[in-house]
């Protein structure tokens, strides 16, 4: 009997453990009708794209973007809906024409588009093509005294042979099994290596960089790493206030610019015709981010705060659709959910979409470091102790299968008392231990504030999608958008809800970010 | 011992059978040897597809590769290499500029290539673009009176959602076997309903693009299948010497014309900007195949002829790498490797590389008529009785797996033997009854002498390659093709060496081509 008693008692022990963080069922029934039957991914989609273009960092198309999203927040009844400046950033910039050819020894037109923030061709040019193999320093001296006034191409490296793996992939249970189990240690890209070779080819390029300046070539051509007419583009030039004009500078799908170098490589001269226009814009170099909030209700926790983002700006050659509108899709349909389901959270919820993102998460880290806490510094001011946990979505199209903990062993298991009402939704939820890089939220988990992002299926994001000409609308996917949008929602309430603030780690030491 | 002796006989027998056709493995070898350690299939490829261009019928880029087969088949030693006719096409056609962008809400420059045969722009143009949606002829009533002087945009009805499928695939054992275990019957994208769908959509075509020319529209632009930047294209008027200029059409990446589309179904008005000009040629308005040839040196036999052959015609907006210069450089590198190997065909060898193909199978059809017989008539000519066979390549860069028997029972065991040599090269080797269509072997069938096609890994030809802008140098696989070349090179020298030509069917009766 006694054991029969202490059964008893380990089921109820057990239970009450659990039901400390319960998910709130009532709520996530709102919430899920909310989001499932009256979803509005497919136009807060349009807007954000199609409507808006591609929304580089203050560029016009940024703006459009983000006062649609303050319009539509505050529409929704969302408060205090702005543009938040979080600091100076730069220039703006725009493609304002776009047009290559070759045109000698046939006509064929070349699928490409500029390099952000390089300058364009001044009206249409035409010449001759010379092709450049430069993959050191040394090999640049051939090319002195050359190259001025000339086309200059640069063969690419890309792997253009056919693909016998799918674009598109989701992950499989054992994938997920694997990552759950997994040690704490960075998934991100941005390991030691990447960075080192990211700052070796920078170096490089901004060796090849000064010396076609110096040399005075009319227009770079690359070709870049992509295939059948999807190509990864990102940006050629400083985009800082007082950043001297760099040269017209064209990123080209690897097939178009190869075919003009294999006619090089069999001295058969290459024409080429091509118009570039970019447009900067300096008028105010400082930079916004969109902010919105929902009141809390609770008298005594409408003071703190739960946060939710991810960043709107985008590059320049397709619509961001992927990278990363969907993130801020998801987080907007989101608070609308939430606001529109008629629950009533108790700490405040503000949502945001970031800018700066794709040159250094600046429009993230520097909110922080209004708001929260300098990383360099480790100063706290007031906001650090009321935040409870910010969430970010910053992996394309795919939908949630689980959460990374970012070493935070203590919400484990809350987040999986959270995602156990969705298993309908998510297949193998699966909460890891493991740290993601890369993006938003790394600024709030650098000052010691609980930063999370999910784990995703990837979907087409490293083929198709991410810093393509082809990261467009036709990309994103509206089931798992909605099934995101539901999840964050729920996740977002019940922090709001929770008595507790989440549990935190120890506060870091101070220290420079990696991207300085 | 009578059963014993039975067993012997039969043996001798079938060993006898089989010995009639086996394949001359010092010839195999050689034909390797030249085949794998002096493979000229990256520069036939570079030739064809860079050096030359898009080779649409009758334009300069079919010219340029024509001309450049009948120099190199000459320096290889073939003899009487030539363009021959074979009869009247209509008009040249090329592209001379494209140009093409989205100017308001933002700017947007625009993927695609205008329709074969369709007319420029007359310089450049801009203006509001209008949407129509007709998906029958009583939809366009609607449209009556208001597109004069328009950009009338057509929306796509292209699959753009992710793909967890590869592009590329290789045939498995499982389908191999299937394949040679399936009765006959066309294995062809020409069935019956693939022909009346054609036709039907056709018919609505024809009335859109009717209707459009009566309004005067200024340009039309249509969405069309693909996706990624890959588009799928083909003739939008009509070559015929003595016809009509027809209005100005773009086909579009469908991402691109959609975008504007779901801009025009939110009432919001899209401009364009265009720069699209074409060229016709009719000075010549006849037709040409490039035929070269391998002299037989049998006394009795070298008035007889084996044929292999493959359309070098392509459509215009890609290089038509995979439909068919890899056809083209296969057949090329096999009568090169036959030439260089020093082997001495007891029949003569005739390459034939097809002009017209794409708008009807009309240059190997005619060629076949002018030398063989009139498929409407069966009345023959003196050289049906010369032809062994025919061997054509037309579905890709991918390896051959086996061959179509086109219903001919009879050359079964002679192909089994002239495969056996190569199960180093080929996984799986299958001789299946099927037949297979769509190209120009069909000619030759129609009229009851031998021609075949063989069966090839698919790569991605239905997915990337087949029709689209993007079937460029890049698609082609080295070692598929090298592997064709060896095998076609083998089968073409055995059918030569045979002491009696191929096993031929019945004559069919008189029919008209399905395709007129």
């Amino acid at each position: 009997m006694r054991k029969r008693y202490a059964l008893i008692a380990a089921v109820l022990l057990s239970s009450a453990a659990w039901s400390q963080d319960a998910a709130d069922l009532s709520a996530v029934h709102k919430i899920k009708h909310e989001g499932l039957e009256n979803s509005q991914v497919e136009e807060i989609a349009f807007h954000l794209t199609d409507a808006s273009g591609p929304r580089l960092t203050n560029s016009p198309g940024y703006q459009r973007a983000a006062e649609w999203a303050v319009g539509q927040l505050t529409e929704w009844g969302l408060k205090n809906a702005q543009l938040e400046k979080w600091g100076e950033f730069g220039k703006g910039w725009q493609t304002e024409k776009y047009y290559a050819a070759m045109t000698e020894p046939y006509y064929f037109p070349l699928i490409g588009a500029p390099k952000a923030w390089t300058s364009g061709t001044n009206g249409p040019i035409s010449g001759e093509v010379v092709l450049m193999n430069a993959t050191t320093e040394e090999d640049l001296a051939q090319y002195k005294g050359k190259l001025a006034g000339k086309i200059v191409l640069v063969k690419s490296t890309a792997e253009t042979a056919p693909t016998f793996e799918p674009d598109g992939t989701r992950l499989t249970e054992e994938e997920l099994l694997e990552k759950g189990k997994q040690p704490i240690g960075h998934s991100s890209r941005y390991t030691p290596e990447f960075i080192a070779q990211y700052r070796a080819r920078r170096a490089l390029q901004q060796k090849i960089g000064a010396f076609l300046q110096e040399e005075n070539a009319a227009l770079i051509i690359r070709g870049t790493r992509g295939k059948h007419g999807t190509f990864f583009t990102s940006n050629g030039a400083s985009y800082q206030g007082d950043a001297e004009p760099a040269l017209a500078e064209i990123e080209m799908a690897p097939e178009h610019a190869d075919l003009m170098a294999r006619l090089l490589e069999h001295d058969q001269p290459v024409k080429l015709e091509a118009d570039v226009q970019t447009r900067f814009f300096d008028q105010d170099l400082g930079a916004y981010n969109v902010v919105a909030e929902i009141p809390g209700t609770d008298k005594n926790l409408k003071s703190e705060l739960v946060m939710l983002g991810g960043h709107l700006d985008s590059w320049h050659a397709g619509t961001g659709a992927t990278d990363n509108a969907a993130g801020c899709i998801v987080m907007m349909e989101a608070v609308r959910i939430l606001q529109q389901s008629g629950l009533r959270p108790r700490r405040t919820i503000r949502i945001a979409l970031w800018s700066g993102e794709e040159q250094g998460i600046y429009g993230s880290r520097n909110y922080v470091k209004n708001h929260f806490a300098d990383q360099a510094t480790m100063q706290l001011k007031p906001d650090h102790s009321k935040l409870s946990a910010y969430y970010n979505i910053d992996n394309g199209t795919g939908r949630i299968r689980g959460i990374y903990l970012q070493g935070n062993d203590a919400v484990r298991p809350i987040f999986e008392a959270w995602f156990a009402p969705f298993k309908d939704m998510i297949d193998h939820p699966t909460v890891t231990i493991q740290n993601t890089g890369g993006t938003d939220h790394l600024g709030f988990d650098a000052v010691g504030l609980p930063g999370f992002q999910f784990i995703q299926d990837p979907i087409e994001y490293g083929t198709r999608t991410h810093h393509t000409n082809m990261d467009v609308y036709e990309r994103l996917v509206k089931e798992d958008l909605q099934q995101m949008a539901v999840i964050v929602a729920s996740m977002v309430y019940h922090t709001a809800q929770r008595d507790e603030k989440l549990p935190r780690e120890p506060l870091p030491q101070p220290e420079k970010s990696m991207f300085e």
